[in-house]
């Protein structure tokens, strides 16, 4: 046995509550090296022997990524504390695996074991229900709808006139997108994700002035009162965009930097390696990337921790909004994050804080910080493997399992999943003008566990490179809008927001049983929706190693019966089916 | 090349800052499989091909256990933050292995390298200065000294007339300490460590019935400032245990749910799972571990929360405490010892917190919460190695080494070593007798980096079993006192005082040289101490892997300059030499 490569730890996403009651235990074995792995457990302090011996419970195989397979049990020890270690076995041989080392037999000396001391409901990593069965519409508002012109800014473009430069204004505006909450209402969408509305310069405002306040490009605090107001009548939730890493160049405390040197109030406020302060050739302050523009905020000082926090509350009291996305959350310190969590959920605890991270997210998610991060390793996977069509199913299901695997299950059921987005060439773009490929992709996106987010316009086969390209006008004239995309997008939210076994109640995992073809199945209890996807362009014939027989089985898009030929279901060339089987 | 066994991730013991301006990352490989590691390292916003290629550094390596090698490097990223990745090689193969997957070059795609994406001072682990030097002595109060018969409990037993049974008292209180601070100055240690002095009905007192007073068979307030005041003359810190996991039965709101029952306004102030409440035959309430006596507090309810962290911050500001212990601190909330933290740490920042964890720690140690954890894996690994003889020098050097990489460096330096506690046999007990076995484990303790902790009597030859046979009467009569082991330990104590190598100035390794003699290490730039301790009957002829010739050697001992015969050294059987390499 591989026994250099069996890897446990009592923590993170291998250990873990995720009820007062329910431990979930997971372990990685090297790939296709053990054939059985047991949890042998007991109570810390009732460790006698006898006792002892009676607790085994079989591990669960759940799926492999290139190098491991992975093991999961979960485990409802009545005194919610827990000892325990693992029973590896394949046919040479079994081990015993505990903290300390690989024995031969299960050793009798407690130290020996893992330890899960107590389950404290307050580290019990949780996340919004809502969340769950929440699909998510990002609006960069610039570029949605101008519904007030009067508030456009000096220079402002004609609507979808031209192709976007980085510099143009088209004058989107919170008024452009109260008009078109129908539109969002009938396309089935149930939370807004906007990028920032709060003042600044550029017309993508990640570059902050005042936290305090709405751009006046647009509109005011009344007009987001009163498009929240017209969200909730819809069911709709919002949520909005912090940037808190840096400020804008604009930002007072900044300029009073740049004008007072050593003498500003506000010197402490950034991170200035030495005055007079310079901004070229290159600045002596930290920066995002090397962006002199966006001076770093010095988020550990008790003045700007103040002042974030209370911007974090000011819209969470007075605005109640529903979400927080954080802009570059993976640079700002953890000790900032676990009070802004504190504040904002004392609030509000139903509160969504998202974080932008782009890597290895766990030190954000262990319910301190954040409920869930953006999850593009989803977007990365799903594009290789559906749009540029350089991964095969395999490695699609191998790299999905071990980024599943990265952390708690929870986690898992609360991630943001998104295929594209302002800072990202547009789907239709990286599916080379395939429409049949984006609806494979808004599949996978609509059927996947956690809380999918579609980006504004992808519904209607916008198309575009990376910014400014995916960041055009909405196409609103009907007929210039993929009518077709924008049906089977509307199929898909309504099949996910009444199936409940796609949104966050069934199971994820996948079937690889053919090169062509992904098939996801979500399960629950004893029933199943498998997901279906010919990739290719050849009819696909699968055979599912799923119970099918003499089972009611209904295809989820046309609403017929499905009937199995011999346990098999065929596929033509591309195509996308979904079968509940009940 | 087992790529399955290899493991890093960016969090942890495996990549962290030590300062601002200052990395380690750490990363383990199958062992014998890797003959080198290199860093391929770069800026996450400076990722152009040019610039990245050059940025190599080759890793250290540290040391191994039973399954693995472990590799070190340090770096010092000029804008605070990295992503990286690792080039593996041996004689077969060289791949590169990064947040993704394993690849056969190095890829461009930053995706596929790990980040750390930013430094921020307050997520850095830091541990007081003061404690790196300090070497405690742990007293048992009721055991230690009767300096005020007047305050004997009803039933006290004359000092040491009798072996202890588990509910004796023989007096011992704080003007008992008092009486004999000159002993422990001249003894040489500069921290003292109470187990509980809070006012309970056990001798043990880890069953408080009031967290603000004294336990009056100890003393008062007066008494105790009185003995802090001592202490400080002497440069002696002060520790206090805090048992906030349970209280004891008699806590008077405990008293007030016994009988008032869900009437009683501290209902919730535990965790009682119907009512009415019931001892018998088994509490219907959590307690620490199956005690009725000792019912589990909930440090979630915000009463409670304020009770305790008020107690700890009383202590802290009123008595000017230098440490909190903290009793079962695996089976309190997380949330608890952050908030915990930041409230003693915002009186002292130097308040040192420890916190008793005996399985793996990590989830304590980040930062957030414990400054160190009581080290039992050393208490074990050094008992068997040199007290019961039952493990190698082969297995304690792996299993010392495995301990050392499950931490960060800073964290190992502020470890709380131990051989022995009022929860343990006495060490001479454990050494059957064996007065040079308890110097030599003695020399291990007092040489190893971390926070060395004494248990009141072993340095006079103190013998005993588990409670209550560890819990005896400290021997004053210095007759009866061992003054051969006294002796060799105020020398050991002042040798570390003396020597920056020995507290935690020097790294720490092992020479696997010899299956008879322990060789361990501690090196700082072009200097070394080496300890060096003959486990067996017979005598052993070291050849030291470090460069000596022509180099100024003392045998600390004796303090002799020491000559290498052909770069060698010999070790009497049973003999503990300690040679400084200038």
């Amino acid at each position: 046995m591989n026994t250099a490569a069996v890897y446990h730890r009592a923590d993170r996403s291998m250990a873990y509550a995720v009820a007062k009651d329910q431990m979930q235990i997971r372990i990685k074995t090297a790939k296709n090296d053990v054939s059985q792995v047991k949890l042998i457990h007991g109570d810390p302090y009732d460790w006698s022997k006898e006792k002892w011996n009676k607790h085994e419970k079989s591990m669960n195989y759940k799926g492999s990524d290139q190098l491991h397979d992975y093991w999961e049990v979960h485990i409802e020890p009545p005194y919610h504390r827990l000892r325990y270690g693992f029973i590896l076995s394949n046919k040479k041989q079994t081990v015993f695996y505990g903290e300390k080392s690989f024995h031969q037999q299960a050793p009798e000396d407690i130290g020996e074991y893992f330890c899960l001391p107590y389950m404290n409901q307050s580290d019990i990593f949780t996340s919004p229900k809502w969340v769950h069965d929440t699909v998510w519409y990002q609006i960069f508002p610039e570029r949605f709808a101008n519904g007030d012109s009067s508030l456009n800014p000096p220079g402002t473009i004609p609507w979808a006139i031209e192709e976007p430069k980085r510099d143009s204004f088209f004058g989107g505006d919170l008024q452009g997108v109260i008009d078109h909450l129908d539109y969002l209402q009938d396309l089935g969408i149930t939370g807004i994700y906007f990028t920032p509305l709060f003042e600044a310069s550029s017309n993508h405002k990640y570059d902050t002035i005042d936290y305090f306040e709405i751009d006046q490009h647009f509109g005011d605090k009344e007009k987001l009162k009163e498009l929240i107001r017209e969200c909730k009548k819809r069911n709709i939730r919002v949520m909005l965009d912090a940037v808190f890493n840096h400020s804008g160049f604009f930002f007072p405390p900044f300029q009073d930097v740049l004008e007072k040197g050593e003498n500003s109030r506000y010197k402490d406020w950034f991170h200035i390696w030495d005055f007079p302060v310079q901004t070229t050739p290159e600045p002596n302050y930290d920066t995002f990337a090397f962006t002199y523009m966006m001076p770093k905020l010095n988020t550990e000082h008790p003045e700007v921790k103040n002042y974030l926090l209370e911007a974090a509350r000011y819209w969470a009291r007075e605005f109640e909004i529903d979400g927080w996305r954080l802009d570059v959350a993976n640079e700002v310190d953890h000790a900032f994050w676990r009070e802004f969590r504190e504040e904002v959920k004392k609030i509000n605890p139903d509160l969504y804080i998202l974080g932008e991270v782009w890597h290895d997210s766990i030190p954000w998610l262990r319910g301190d910080q954040f409920d869930a991060v953006m999850n593009y390793p989803f977007t990365t996977n799903a594009l290789q493997l559906i749009a540029k069509r350089t991964i095969s199913v395999q490695t699609f299901i191998e790299n999905m399992t071990r980024v599943q695997y990265m952390y708690p299950e929870p986690v898992n059921k609360a991630a943001f999943n998104l295929i594209g987005s302002h800072d990202t060439p547009r789907i239709l773009t990286e599916c080379g003008n395939n429409q049949q490929r984006v609806k494979q992709i808004l599949t996978v996106l609509l059927t996947y566990y956690g809380t999918p987010c579609i980006y504004y316009g992808d519904e209607v086969g916008l198309t575009g490179g990376m910014d400014p390209g995916c960041r055009k006008c909405m196409e609103w004239n009907e007929e210039n809008q993929d009518q077709d995309v924008l049906n089977y997008t509307k199929k898909l939210i309504s099949l996910r927001k009444n199936e409940p076994l796609l949104a966050n109640d069934g199971d994820l995992s996948f079937y690889h049983i053919s090169e062509n073809s992904l098939v996801m199945k979500r399960e629950s209890h004893d029933e199943a929706v498998l997901i279906l996807i010919n990739l290719s362009d050849k009819k696909d014939t699968l055979k599912i190693p799923y119970r099918v027989n003499k089972r009611k089985t209904i295809d989820l898009m046309t609403e017929e019966a499905h009937k199995w030929k011999k346990g098999k279901i065929k596929l033509q060339p591309q195509e996308i089916k979904m079968i509940k089987i009940f």
